[in-house]
């Protein structure tokens, strides 16, 4: 088990730097047989990509995935599925001032304390950019478990939430933001903007369900399914906090208005209600799995900041290069893919223990 | 990687069920030449041991531990430690309910939804029992990392929180709840006492600081120090959300409030804040490490709810037997302990790769 | 992945020293609702038992294992199956020479040089005491593969080895050496007899059959099933070498002499030789699976041997204590264990993978 | 844990095809800071690479080798480095008879077996031309490792042995077979040249030796060293036996014969042999590592077996394509690539534990 691989059984193991000469990911333990090609991982890279609106950064980048192995005649082998990216828009000179001091709430510090030096260029491997190798392998697993269907969307930005009762899923692709109820998306067009133009960044939290999981994936305990759940998101950058079901607010109810009451069913019990998002024991109960992500605010901003240098002194920092105003709107489709790896692994782990 | 053991070089693998002959964990990979010996573990079972006040559970387990491996002549052999508590105080007839009809909330309807039957004596694998094993592996984790200090403490229950402004260290353990605002430590008698007499349960949150960490410990991504922590906490049953640093509240902060600027220091910087948690980019940065913990109310309660049998008839469950009116707070050893694992592990995973 | 657990997702841990109170394993990811009981472990821990013939050590061991955990109702949980065999007979006080010096070919010196100190009881972790469990564990692993029969014997002692034309399954149980040769059975009494007496020891091969592995079992690389059973075997107390189906004699075969030829069969093709062990491309073939096993002379002996103390110090030694004149005869019920652990956990990723 | 990965802390993925458009390798666990380019592992891949002589396959692959991350200004950064070769020289036309029928010994029959179809393209993922990214992985392993030395070279092909007493290191890379004995490479050039044009193939033995190794690296059991070694090795394609030090001579040795005594040394004690081939009790000892390796003959051969077709009709097949008529040649950068990927991770995990 090392650094860069997640996953048990269907794993995955990403590398590359934001201004290397390509990132990529090695998908392995696919089922075989399963029909692949690029126009199947396309579409989710595409929803992710920079530069598609002026609320996300301005790098432009193709983000055209190849498949280099574990595909032959359009379905998957079972061996190892090798997915690359190459970098187009590279501006690594932005990045000079970066090089010597330190962004606060960046890697920055953490990295040269670790490792003695770092590839400081669009922040090298703590680069968000290498989400998008998420995006791509988050593809493959979603073919793994064809009876799940995956929603993440924006919940609020910057403390402004969405209105519950204005949830429209049908809206949540017809705006720059993910965003499910129209009337948040308007404010958030002009928030969003206003923390751009004042060179500053806005943090926001991301709401995704998972329907069609049938109950029975996960373990007791160190595999939990919230367990897993947790690690695979709290691992994307700038994730600070993770909830399953209602998290923190279930610290605040009783037991009796918390237990999620069952009825008999077609097939499986009706629940009254789904408190525990989906998962109980660390087990999928068959409810729809519901997480949350809470997204930091962007460390790279213009606005300067107080810091020191990499000699220690005081210095000033304003981070020139390209940023996302609010890193969470592009988390969107990491979240996602999350969830589909972490339940594809499931998935396969549970057929492993449980034939 | 299995389903019962956490840890990537620092490791333990627990087992053992509530009412089971006993419950064990292995702890492997332990550095050699540590002293260590039942009393060094003790205390900390002490801390989490049912039965000591009228807010937990009236289950008597004097929790007693034995070493049966990995130590010899007092000290850590460098070979896997074997620690075993027998369970005592089993009385499974209180649980014939439970066997026939699922408690909302609970593990026991996903079990059988995977397994195809279940141990329901006392939740079997299900019980928050095993959170002992976690206690006494933690207690060995401890040992090495002497650097570090970790306490956690009881933050709210059912809602109701300290107030940060009357915190004091040295309460926490003065109270039966590990709440270090004595104000707060009065109502919650009130408030628990209340919600066990209505035979209801209250959710809590939990509070956890690590000092003492140098930067550099955890990595970029798939285990950043954040996600490990995410994971091991997010694994101790009842929780339902896992907070670094500012978690929640920082996606609602601004790119410059959020971050945490540094000064020139002896030694190290001089951070002016800590929304990040004392982690940023994965990494430690020699801040203190800080977790927060969503513990949702126990699930078996007095109070009847509505639910089905095995059969998937609709049934009634009020679960009797011996119950915490609020889990939360004997989770507080629970979550000190899951963080000296992660801890320890990340130190020597550190040490393996920077030397 | 740690030190003292094998698998991936059939997987187990050992723990305990050779004069410790116990030994034990813990299995997990066990599917659930297998009948088991101590019953179905303990004639194979009778196989193994020390004490039984004046072939082996002297060392009088009931071996009675308990099942801590993981079974209710005499079926599998699906939780971690917790195993424990109570240490009987130690006589400590024989190894007082083994504290001071280093025995040639035995773990003295490596640990000492790793670890800074061992525990020198018996050898301690090092003792193949820990293959009992090992033992017991492979007891539960063949309940996981019932379409599998595997059986192992010595083929030679101190290289003299059976008559293939003589080799008789059905006299495996019948003789203190599990050898399937009759005659080579007597020329062995005497043999080991006489190592005994002039306080010497001696290697021997062990040789192991599985049938009834379907097709399609393994993988095609780094967990090939050539790789997973050497592993295996390979961390056998004194085992130093591993051969797959003809192995080394392979090396000197031409290509079209150690082709496994096909002809049309029922279902299966009928293979016209089995050079390969049973696997081609790290994967079954459906024939029976072959694995061979070189365990070298046990290395305490009577005999004085030229060494030093663990001051450096120029010593001769001597070991007293009881040990076996011939590890490798009890080896036969550790290699069928190590090859049913391995095929019980490549059966279950098989059905991860391929459903 | 995963299929197409190798190593616990220093840990390698390789992915890719015979016939796909590319091969590569992430290494993963790489200390930072170490100098590394290109230059540093085409050497490795030179040694190995087809096409040099007309002793080894006739396929023309320059095997040049990119460094796609994790290294920044010509050092390791600490973060996953991703090597990829472009595959060149493919003609998978040849391969067109290997579509429709099972060559004998090879996997093409157990991969239909496991996964239902394959990629038949020059075999695939069961290609020996994934060798190559073990070489490449292996070129960065030996840079973690640099106080120790690793040569191997032909011991023995198609029986026919070299003479020990006169074996010279100098010879190895002086002729096309990695031969130290130059009498024995003279007779095998008739003998390679003999079954090259008869359309056969044939085996052979590789041994390896690694100097410098101090004393402690390893651990008692299951990753004892040992047993990694004959993981990793056992996992190269064609292996079919793994010895440490004398192996199965060993098996016929008595113990005082076996014994590797010691002496009094300057700073560790000297040894008066090494049957154990520097591993005892799974540590090493200081002593020179020993390795051989049992490489069976290429199972691609013109010479016509018997077989059956995918429909399972009777069939004979002569393979065509460009095949190696002894594939242990080219396996031996391939074994010292192994060992080198197997001591890297073992000296980590030796830091981590023991510091």
């Amino acid at each position: 088990m090392s650094y860069n691989s997640f996953g048990r059984v269907f794993r995955f193991t990403t590398w590359g730097e934001s201004h290397g000469p390509a990132i990529g990911a090695v998908v392995d333990g696919c089922p075989p047989g399963i029909a692949l090609s690029e126009a199947d991982i396309q579409p989710f890279l595409d929803k992710r990509r920079p530069g598609t609106s002026r609320f996300t950064t301005q790098r432009q980048e193709p983000d055209a995935v190849r498949i280099l192995s574990g595909v032959f005649e359009g379905r998957s082998t079972g061996t190892p599925i090798s997915l690359m990216i190459e970098n187009v828009d590279q501006r690594s000179k932005d990045y000079s001032e970066v090089a010597k001091a330190y962004r606060p709430g960046h890697a920055d510090y953490a990295y040269d304390a670790k490792y003695g030096f770092r590839d400081h260029r669009g922040g090298g491997r703590s680069s968000a950019r290498e989400t998008a190798m998420r995006v791509a392998a988050g593809a493959v697993a979603r073919l793994v478990i064809p009876e799940v269907t995956i929603t993440a969307w924006v919940e609020a930005i910057g403390g402004d939430a969405i209105d519950p009762a204005r949830f429209d899923a049908s809206e949540i692709d017809r705006n720059p933001f993910f965003c499910p109820d129209p009337e948040a998306a308007k404010r958030w067009e002009r928030l969003v903007d206003d923390a751009r133009k004042a060179g500053s960044s806005l943090g926001a939290v991301i709401a995704c369900e998972a329907t069609g999981v049938p109950a029975g994936w996960g373990a007791p305990l160190y595999a939990k399914l919230d367990s897993e759940l947790a690690s695979g998101i709290m691992s994307i950058n700038a994730v600070k906090g993770v909830e399953i079901g209602d998290g923190f607010a279930a610290a605040a109810l009783r037991g009796e208005d918390n237990a999620d009451a069952m009825r008999p069913g077609e097939g499986a019990p009706t629940f009254l209600a789904n408190h525990a998002g989906g998962i109980a024991g660390g087990i999928s109960t068959g409810q729809p799995i519901r997480v949350r992500a809470a997204f930091k605010p962007t460390s790279s901003i213009l606005t300067p900041v107080e810091t020191i240098d990499r000699k220690g002194n005081a210095a000033e920092i304003a981070t020139r290069g390209r940023h996302d105003p609010c890193v969470g709107i592009r988390g969107v489709p990491v979240v996602e893919a999350m969830v589909a790896l972490v339940l594809a692994d499931q998935k396969l782990l549970h057929r492993a223990q449980c034939g």
